[in-house]
């Protein structure tokens, strides 16, 4: 991978994970041996990223077959649904995980009940992820010359939460289409969203771009309205946890902010990501379950109470941007322009 | 004051500041026994907020003087522009800091030489000091009468950074608004910005009116978009360190967001601020200057590293939101309902 971050590691005989949470202080692999430890891995934010929680969940499916085939032999696919049900139940907004589960159970479906399936399974996740890099890359490269139809180059974006490597099987979403764009000098600078309450922007998404010697600028998430009005940013770019068949998309929140903000200051707003990411059974973003995560997110940061005791907090991880305010969404499969459910349909079916 | 706090206290022979750095874990005052530490105090932050600055620079103007006329008898007067000079550096954004340093020197310059001034500006500071707790308990009933001619009662509002007894001389600006509306039921919930970098919202807003027991909700900045989109919000309320002619308003960064996001979700916007905070002299909001503020309050928090090492970050401390966002400006000396130079001009001269 371009960024030479490998986050998402198949080893042999178990799945090891980058521990997103300890970044960019310590690199530490958290290693998963069964599928259960995939699933707590998910929830609690070992790995986060729509494309790449799909990812990780296809390796999941891997381990609890493999598992039940060890256990039950013949009778293995009698005994898989609570592992999967796991995997499914470890984050409830990212469609990707709920697509790559549906890969993942054609294939078992088609497989003999008497032999091991763990080779076929093995290799329709290494095809997952390898499809995803894919993807990215191709999208990288689309989104990053829609961009410089449209204004003088080089300019400024901003970008919130993390799309790079780290969410994805390697590249990036939104991060691909800025690593393509910084390469052929359309972009030149990001500004990069801190992204309360976790801080994907401040601890990854900074640390991705550090790496890779792309010129990056923190801020505070409310700062951006302000940047805005200066000038020099030509483009908001973000990934997505699921896009509906009218082209909302939920994203981290923030990104429904950042499109309403965009809007207002005549700047264009591109959301990037793989047509897994695409539910064209929801007909619009209000059908979307937002995730809620605990008070504590908010509250404190790395242990340290930074409110008052007993404080109420509302933390919704996602929100969801309405496609009238989208100039843009990019997906391996083409570009949709101002998008539509005609449009959307017919792209992606 | 209603609220129980009292921030700012002049004790016999000093100036005693509570520590808003430590908020709300430690209430520990720091003692000012020269205007040299109290503009120490002011640019470090102990005390912040424009009124509550205003208030404490002028006390420090009281122990510039009296150190003075302990030096140098009757030739004090000569003596204590270096002084005077420091407290107008120790911030650049708010106005009410200009304005209080104004209004000691005015009654500096008709003070006899040789007779000692401290009791006479003592008097001139206190006399700021209430009359900006006078000016609050004015405002707040007309801002919270002003709301509940809008909407059904009760209703949610977003307020941002903190504006209350903390950043005032007590009993606050827009949260004055927000405890008459409470006290009278035309408000029955206050979602509160956490307000990054400096936390004001998560460490002294939730905390006011945790202690005041108004039903408080904290929110990362960034989902306020979201939270206005949820409907029960009519309202967003916050004060400002220096508005001009036109009626633009500086303010806490993210102040302009939550106006062009209320704008757009039909919310209306509130700007409470005392009369001392209008700067006629200023035509619009671009000629503000607009106090930056280093790195380190963006990429750590309470001395805990966030990002990666050496990672650049923006840190405006304010942002100015245009007139044509604001609904209404909230004086002591009235309303201005949507502002422009004529209104600001009939109502402040």
């Amino acid at each position: 991978m371009s960024s030479g971050v490998e986050a998402i590691k198949w080893e042999s005989d178990h799945l090891e994970l980058l521990d997103q949470r300890l970044l960019p202080g310590q690199e530490v692999f958290i290693t998963c041996n069964t599928s259960s430890e995939t699933a707590s891995a998910i929830t609690e934010m070992v790995v986060r990223g729509a494309p790449a929680i799909g990812v990780s969940a296809a390796y999941g499916v891997v381990l609890a077959c493999r598992d039940a085939y060890d256990e039950y032999s013949v009778s293995w696919k009698t005994k898989i649904d609570a592992a999967l049900n796991e995997l499914a139940n470890s984050r409830p907004t990212a469609v990707n995980l709920f697509w790559a589960l549906d890969r993942m159970k054609r294939l078992i479906e088609s497989l003999p009940d008497q032999q091991n399936p763990t080779v076929a399974l093995l290799n329709e996740a290494k095809n997952i992820h390898n499809e995803d890099v894919d993807a990215n890359k191709l999208m990288g490269k689309l989104g990053a010359e829609l961009m410089a139809e449209s204004a003088d180059l080089p300019f400024s974006v901003i970008t919130h939460c993390n799309t790079g490597s780290l969410a994805t099987g390697g590249y990036g979403t939104a991060l691909g289409v800025i690593r393509h764009g910084w390469k052929h000098r359309i972009i030149n600078h990001v500004y990069a969203d801190e992204t309360r309450p976790w801080l994907q922007g401040a601890r990854l998404t900074a640390w991705e771009l550090q790496r890779d010697g792309i010129p990056v600028t923190l801020n505070a998430d409310s700062a951006a309205a302000h940047i805005m009005k200066q000038g020099d940013v030509k483009w908001v770019v973000v990934g997505a946890d699921r896009i509906t068949a009218n082209g909302d998309a939920a994203n981290k929140i923030g990104t429904y902010s950042l499109a309403v903000l965009a809007r207002y200051h005549g700047i264009k707003f591109m959301v990037v990501a793989p047509s897994s990411t695409v539910d064209m059974s929801l007909s619009s973003g209000d059908l979307i379950p937002i995730e809620e995560r605990t008070a504590e997110e908010v509250t404190t940061i790395q242990g340290i109470q930074l409110s008052p005791e007993q404080v109420d907090a509302f933390n919704p991880v996602f929100d969801v941007t309405p496609a009238e305010l989208i100039d843009a969404i990019v997906t391996e499969q083409g570009v949709v322009l101002k998008p539509t459910l005609e449009k959307m349909k017919a792209l992606l079916g």
